[in-house]
């Protein structure tokens, strides 16, 4: 018998779809346990002591794994399935690369970009988001997916770009990835939504609006309220 | 014959090697090539368009290998030699969870309570970087090496802690990892320099101290005219 896999999650959270993709890619039947992190349970502290955060993979009774990227390529290892990352070892080394740059150059700018008030530092992310997105999609290419024909981990790490980005430029009033700067993104984050194991773990966009926007404005107190360094 | 490795690497960067001791770990014969970071060369311009940092490592004609823990892990992955990373997915998934807490956690905070002004937020910094190196020394334990008996990513990883932090703590005159307080992580970091492969390729601790001086000057002069925000 298959030992259960269980991923401690949270509504919304792109790392948790990423996660959960990876998962249903591999065709890995799991238990979804959603948490309320404005009250997290006994069971994500114990498991994820050091961060406290979501996703947390629970796979038989091994320690927890922590951590979206590196449970993508737990999953990948592990499980039998098509595969996340290319066999061999440049192209996985590419692979990492180009999800770690997604996290490190063009969300974390872009986020900024959209949730930051009107000004100079909001111009900055948006050019750093504008100069980093440009890379990212120069590494699309042609590509129907970054992994090629079918998705895989940089696919997964870009998901924010796919259902979330609408959303928050919704929220914010300000549109980021238009058709005309960025076509080659655009069309890969309609392929992105389309492909079935995805669809099955999106949030519904109207709850997504309905929370985000709530933390805009937590955001923006918190920043409001956050002494001047 | 064996293809050519090369690593673009610079003085005195931790980055730089932790790629180069992955490549002597592996008995990988390479050639190193120094780069004036003030005056970057065609090679890296070329190499590393996307972030114009070091290290960079050519191997044979295929595209080049950026970021240090990818490289690490490429090399651990092509070259033979005794492993850097478990073979079992688990432990590789907890050793790339500990390198990336190693850099998101505690460096970051660690360089900020030792340059920054003395403050609010150097305070901050400095108990943010306690916290971190009171979880990470829990994760050593007893053990030798994060790897176990020898060296390991996760070590390569925290390299920065070994040679490099007795310097940044002599120019601050701000002692951060005491005998007292964190004594499993002093002996680690005194096993670590003590590794024949790591000796060959530690930067000498008085051009550190020459170089990190010059760079504390400036990093105060930047954070002095950048506007507040």
């Amino acid at each position: 018998m298959a030992e259960q896999v269980k991923l401690i999650s949270s509504f919304g959270s792109t790392f948790s779809h990423r996660a959960e993709v990876a998962l249903r890619l591999k065709g890995v039947s799991y238990e979804l346990v959603l948490e309320d992190l404005r009250n997290k349970s006994q069971l994500l502290l114990e498991h994820n002591p050091v961060h406290k955060k979501v996703p947390v993979l629970l796979h038989g009774d091994r320690p927890a794994i922590c951590e979206s990227l590196v449970i993508a390529e737990y999953v990948d290892e592990v499980f039998a399935g098509p595969p996340l990352l290319p066999a061999d070892p440049h192209g996985r080394a590419t692979a990492r690369f180009w999800a770690n740059f997604i996290d490190e150059k063009c969300m974390k700018s872009l986020w900024a970009a959209l949730w930051m008030e009107p000004g100079e530092a909001q111009r900055k992310s948006m050019a750093e988001a504008k100069r980093s997105l440009t890379l990212l999609q120069e590494r699309l290419g042609d590509r129907r997916f970054f992994g090629g024909d079918s998705l895989g981990l940089v696919d997964i790490a870009a998901s924010g770009l796919a259902h979330w980005l609408g959303v928050m430029e919704e929220i914010s009033g300000v549109t980021v990835v238009t058709d005309e700067e960025f076509p080659a993104l655009r069309r890969w984050a309609k392929r992105y939504v389309d492909v079935d194991d995805v669809k099955q773990c999106l949030p519904k966009r109207d709850e997504l609006v309905t929370m985000f926007s709530a933390y805009k404005e937590m955001f923006r107190a918190m920043a409001m309220a956050t002494p001047q360094q």
